[in-house]
């Protein structure tokens, strides 16, 4: 059984929100596919741990919005590396009111909203497979691949379908450059640059960051990031 | 409710195989996803009218090969455009026993072998949730993409959870040109080749081939060709 066979499959990515009650979140998800065309119906595996899981399952709606090429990867990282209950990341995105869920519409494709018919559990992921009720293209750029995100250096974080464990592809060889790579995320510090967001001032060695310093986009610590 | 927002769903192209007694069959899926990584199980989605569903429900395991890019369109043509009720698709393939089901060789980088936990009515199509019980990496070959198959004129047959109706991407428009494209699964007909397999000398032009002749490919019918 090698893992490996499994990796060679291609994938979108995607950002599924979700709502229950007054409570609202999204994450990052590439399990989706279309399950049938008449009527369209769709399916997604939620690793059960994540907030947005609970969220799909209490509300009975989801969405996921296609994300295009050109997202930046510190939008995947807020997706995708944080969680719901301990950030609001919707506040940090433009979101716009869907038929019961809210859509999230920066880098996106195109957003479907649909409605669930099934919760089928499958160990650690739940497939919810739903009944697209409403679906709008937003613009006609090229979506995201998971093959495009891993060319830009993109993780796989512990709750994914796809996670490779202590193989998921290592950051490029430690050499004498000066910028530096985000294990978790892919996040690169740059130190003509900086962190000004977060009091570190452009010209600041990653060196010299204080050991407290974390991954702006993830939250990684400074010792999961590889010398470029 | 706008179809094209789920046309930007990205996919893999593979080909399914099963087996139930003495009956076996493969058919071409994009509708495939990686559910969980421990255990690593997928889920697949096949429509209810093909042959290989019955193999799957019936025989209770499933595999598929991860289509290289270099992939033939007249291979995807035997397993995507004809059914293993009419013609023994496997008997033109390289075949090797997996675990429990034949395993389709040929142009694949990687095949996985599953055992069905669970199927999950969901329409004209049941999803399968398999747990993988063998796989391997046959090459190093770039995986093909649904886009790629697209961008080669590839079509979705009626049976695909993916299936456009009548807005299936047109072969181009006529012009004064010698080559003839079918529309139903991208096969080109080339009058400097001709189809000697059936009879048809090289050298003779779409216009003079017998009324009943048919695509090598997908056997459709020649009026179902436009000129490229």
């Amino acid at each position: 059984m090698d893992p490996r066979a499994l990796w060679t499959m291609s994938y979108g990515m995607y950002l599924v929100t979700a709502r229950a009650g007054s409570r609202a979140n999204g994450q990052i998800a590439n399990a989706v596919f279309q399950v049938t065309a008449e009527p369209p119906r769709v399916a997604i595996a939620i690793n059960k741990a994540n907030f947005t899981h609970d969220l799909i399952r209490d509300g009975g709606w989801f969405a996921f919005s296609v994300l295009a090429e050109t997202v930046p990867m510190e939008f995947i990282g807020l997706f995708g590396f944080k969680s719901g209950r301990d950030v609001d990341k919707l506040a940090q995105a433009t979101v716009r009111e869907g038929l019961h869920v809210p859509l999230v519409v920066d880098h996106a494709v195109a957003v479907t909203e649909a409605r669930v018919l099934q919760a089928v559990d499958a160990g650690t992921h739940t497939v919810f497979i739903g009944e697209a009720g409403a679906a709008e293209v937003l613009s006609a750029g090229a979506p995201l691949t998971y093959a495009g995100y891993h060319a830009r250096n993109g993780k796989a974080p512990k709750n994914a379908p796809t996670y490779r464990g202590e193989t998921e592809p290592a950051a490029p060889a430690p050499a004498a450059a000066s910028t530096w790579t985000c294990g978790v995320c892919g996040y690169t510090y740059d130190p003509a640059e900086g962190d000004p967001a977060h009091g570190i001032a452009p010209g600041t060695r990653f060196e010299d960051l204080p050991d407290d310093w974390v991954c702006p986009v993830c939250g990684a610590p400074k010792d999961a990031f590889l010398s470029d």
